[in-house]
C-alpha cells in the first residue's frame, strides 16, 4: 500500500463532475444554498458519467442470460463485459472469479457462507459490522485495537501462530477505516496470513472509492465493495477472488440462473446441478444496470487518472486536519495517529456539543450534509471515544438530549466530485459553530435531529 | 383470484410507454426494424414514468437511514415512503412487515432463512427454480403436478392432512406460471393451507405485474415480487407478509443497519442486538434507487387503472392463442387447459423446429425477443414437453442441434407496455417460419443460436 504524497505545488485536477452538484436546499436561517454532500462514506452521488451510460444503456435493458432477442444478447453481453472491467480495475488474478452481489455487506455474507466448516475467522474489533458480524457459523477471534500499523501485524501474527487447531483460517481487513479514513497495512497483513497459512480478505468499500486496489500486488484472497460507494449507487456490489471455496460451496442463494439442470428423483425428491461459474452465487434475474454502473465506474476513474484523483483528495484531507487542527475544541479521531496516511474520511467530537446537533447546524445553518453516529463500528468509536464499551446506541441515531454532551461522533468525509468550496465551507462552518454557537436551537423528532421552530433562534 | 374477462367492444386502453419503444435492432435480412420486447416475463422495460422518477430524484440521491444532511433525510422518508407505497399496492395487513430484498428469488431465500427448524414445507414441482429450490433446511414435500386447479388445492390438502409430525408448515405457490402462464387458485390454496395449521407464501413475480394482488384478501402470509418484472428493473425486490417469523430469525444478512446495537464482552466475544423492523432483515445501504422505482411502478400501474390494463392484456392473449391456435404444427403448453385463466406468458413448441433456432429466427428475421429454453422451470416443461425428466439441459442455452427436434419450448411473454403491433408481427412471423421456414440458417456458437453467415441464406 502505498503511502500518499502530494506535492504542494502540484497542479491538481478539477473534481469530477457528479449528480446533484447544482442542488439547493433550504437553509433555516432562510434562504437556499448549493448542497455540499460531505457523507461519501456513506454513499457517494453518482458520476455524471456513470448516470449517462446508465441513461443510454437504459432503452436496451433486456433479460440478461436468458433471451434470444437482440436486447437480451447486448445486455448479456454488456454484464459480462462489466465483469471483466471489474476484474481489470481490480488487478485480479486470471483465475479469480468476480461474482456480482448488492453490497460490501452481501459480499462479506456470502463469504461467511462459503468458508468451509473448520475455518477460524479472525477479525479486528475496529471493523465495520460488515465485516464484523457475518462470521455467525464459524470460530471467530476478535482481534484488539491495534494503535500501530506494525502492532496490527503482530497482533495478527500472534493470534494465527496461536489458533488451536492449525486449520484453514481466513482473517478480513478494512482497506481503509470507515471511521478514521486510516489506511490499514494490507500487504503486510496478507503477508502474515499466507506465512501462517491463512487466508485474507480485504473489505475495500472505502478504500476502493479513493486509491487503486490490486489484488494481485497486495497478494489478497478476495476483495469486496460496494457500487454505492465507488459513484455507482444502483443496488450492486462485488465479492472477487479465489474460486476454490465459492465453488466448493453450496449456493449462497438457490434459484434460476445458480441451477445447470434440476429433475424430479424417481424418489419424490429433486436432483440439481449447480453452475461451477461466478453465476452459482447469482441466482436470479441479474441487476444488470447495477453491475454495468459499476464497470462504468471502475472505467471513469481509471480514465480520469486515479494518481490526480488521489492527489486532489489528500489536498483535500490536509485542508480539513489543518482546519481542524487549529480550533482546540475539535478532538479528531484516530487510531494510528497523526502520520498515518488515510483517506477522505475523518471522524470527530466537539468539546460540549452533542455530535447529533452540531451535526443538525451544519446541515440547516450551512447546507453541509454530514454523518453522525457510531457509523456500523461501535466497539471502534467506543474505543476511540473512551466510552464504556457498554453505552452504545443505535446506528445512526442520535443518543443524547442537548448539553449532555457527545457518545456519538461526527464523520466528514469526500471524494472524486467534491469541490473545494464544499472543504472551505465546513472548516468555516465549524469554526463557527465552535466559536459562536449554533443560532436556533435543536431537538430530537422521531430519532432525527431538527431545529427547533418553536424555540426560535437562540 | 379472479377470472378475467374482457368484452369483446370493451375499448382499450393504449400500452403504457416504456423505455426502449423507439429502439430498432437489425434484421439478418437487412434493414432494421423496431424491436418488440416480448420476454416481459424474464424482464420488462421500464415505465417511461418509472425512469422519469428515478432521473428526478437520481440528483437528491443520499444515504438512508443514515446521514444528517438534507439530502439524507429526503432519501430516508423516500425510502420508507416507498415501503408504505408497496403495502398499500399489495393490500398489507396492518402488521405486515414488507422487506426489501433483491428480487423474487432473494425473497424466497429469505423466507426460507427464518422458517422455524421443524418446519416442513410443501412445493409443486411445477415451480420456478426460485420456489423449489431455496428450502435447503427444512423437509421439503415436492407435489406432483396437478391438472387442474381443483386438483391442486386436493393435492395439497392430502399432502398437509398426511404430514406427520403435525408440526409448522409452510406452501409455497406461484400466482401464475412463469410457463403456461395459467393462474392457479391462491385464495383456495390459502384456505386449505390455513385449515390445516401451515402458512402459505405466493409467489407473485408473474402475477404482481398483470394483476392486481391483495394479501388480506387473497389470505395469504406471504408475497414475493421482482421490480424488473414489474417495469423497475433496478435491483430490488419485495417480500411483504406476516412479521413473527422474520422477528423471531436471526438476521438474513448480518451488517450495519440490521444491528441496533453492537460491543465487545469482556470475555473477549461480541454482543449484537438486532433491529425487530424489516431493517433487521435490509444490512448495509439500502438500494433506495431500486426501492423508489419499485414504489414509482406500483403508483403508475394503479394510476393507470389496473382493470383496463388487464383488459388491455387479456385482448393480446386471445389475439396470440387464436392465432397460434391456427397453426397445427404449433402446440401451446398449458397444465390446466384451454378454458384456464392466464397472464401474457404463453409457451409453445413448433414441431419439426429445434426451439433455440426458432426463437434466433424471430429474433434475426424480425426483431422480435422471445425466450427459449425450460425457463427455470425444468421439471414443469418437461412434464409438459412428455420427456424424459433426466433429459435436462441447461437454463437458457440450446440443446440440440439443428432438426433434432424440440426438447425446450419457446416462450412470448408481455404486458403493459406491449403495443398490438408486437403482437401481430409475432403472431405473422410465427405462420411465416412455419409455412415457409426461416430464410437463414442457424448455428450455435459460444451457447448462443446465431445466423449462419458462413452457410448464408437458405
Amino acid at each position: 500500500m502505498s503511502v500518499f504524497t502530494a506535492a504542494a505545488d502540484q497542479s491538481l485536477c478539477a473534481p469530477l463532475p457528479v449528480l446533484g452538484k447544482d442542488v439547493t436546499v433550504p437553509l433555516v436561517t432562510g434562504g437556499e444554498v448549493a448542497y455540499a454532500a460531505l457523507d461519501y462514506a456513506a454513499s457517494a452521488p453518482a458520476l455524471q458519467r456513470v448516470w449517462d451510460d446508465v441513461a443510454a444503456y437504459a432503452p436496451y435493458y433486456g433479460s440478461v442470460h436468458r433471451g434470444a432477442g437482440y436486447l437480451s444478447q447486448l445486455s448479456t453481453d454488456l454484464f459480462e463485459n462489466s465483469r471483466a472491467t471489474v476484474a481489470e480495475f481490480l488487478g485480479c488474478r486470471a483465475d479469480d472469479q468476480v461474482v456480482f452481489t448488492r453490497s460490501t455487506t452481501d459480499s462479506l455474507n456470502l463469504l461467511a457462507a462459503v468458508v468451509p466448516a473448520d475455518c477460524q475467522v479472525f477479525v479486528y474489533e475496529t471493523e465495520h459490522h460488515a465485516s464484523l458480524l457475518p462470521w455467525r457459523d464459524a470460530r471467530v477471534t476478535y482481534l484488539n485495537a491495534p494503535r500501530t500499523p506494525a502492532q496490527a501485524v503482530e497482533t495478527l501474527e500472534r493470534a494465527l501462530a496461536d489458533r488451536e487447531p492449525h486449520g484453514p483460517a481466513l482473517v478480513c481487513v478494512t482497506g481503509a477505516s470507515n471511521v478514521t479514513g486510516e489506511l490499514w497495512p494490507v500487504k503486510e497483513l496478507a503477508a502474515a496470513a499466507h506465512a501462517h497459512g491463512a487466508r485474507i480478505v480485504l473489505d475495500a468499500a472505502q478504500l476502493a472509492p479513493h486509491h487503486p486496489v490490486d489484488v494481485a500486488e497486495l497478494d489478497v484472497d478476495w476483495v469486496a465493495f460496494s457500487g454505492h460507494k465507488l459513484y455507482a449507487p444502483f443496488g450492486s456490489g462485488v465479492l472477487a477472488g479465489r474460486a476454490d471455496w465459492l465453488q466448493q460451496a453450496e449456493p449462497y442463494l438457490a434459484g434460476g440462473g445458480a441451477s445447470r439442470k434440476v429433475a424430479r428423483r424417481t424418489d419424490g425428491g429433486v436432483d440439481v446441478e449447480w453452475h461451477s461459474t461466478a453465476a452459482r452465487h447469482e441466482a436470479g434475474s441479474p441487476n444488470v444496470i447495477g453491475v454495468y454502473s459499476i464497470a462504468s465506474a471502475c472505467k471513469a476513474l481509471t480514465e480520469a487518472g486515479f494518481d490526480g484523483l488521489v492527489a486532489r483528495e489528500q489536498h483535500l484531507v490536509s485542508t480539513v486536519r489543518a482546519g481542524l487542527a487549529g480550533i482546540p475544541e475539535v478532538k479528531v479521531l484516530s487510531l494510528f495517529g497523526d502520520d498515518a496516511p488515510r483517506v477522505g474520511v475523518i471522524s470527530f467530537v466537539v468539546e460540549g456539543w452533542n455530535s447529533s446537533h452540531f451535526a443538525a447546524a451544519l446541515s440547516a445553518e450551512y447546507g453541509i450534509g454530514v454523518r453522525d453516529g457510531l457509523f456500523c463500528a461501535h466497539p471502534l468509536v467506543r474505543t476511540l471515544l473512551g466510552s464504556d464499551p457498554q453505552e452504545v446506541g443505535e446506528c445512526g441515531a442520535p443518543e443524547a438530549g442537548p448539553g449532555e454532551g457527545s457518545l456519538n461522533a461526527i464523520r466528514v468525509s469526500f471524494g472524486a466530485g467534491t469541490p473545494d468550496e464544499h472543504i472551505e465551507r465546513f472548516v468555516r462552518a465549524v469554526k463557527e459553530l465552535v466559536s459562536k454557537g449554533a443560532r436556533w436551537k435543536y431537538r430530537t423528532e422521531d430519532g432525527r435531529c431538527v431545529p427547533d421552530r418553536g424555540a426560535g433562534q437562540r
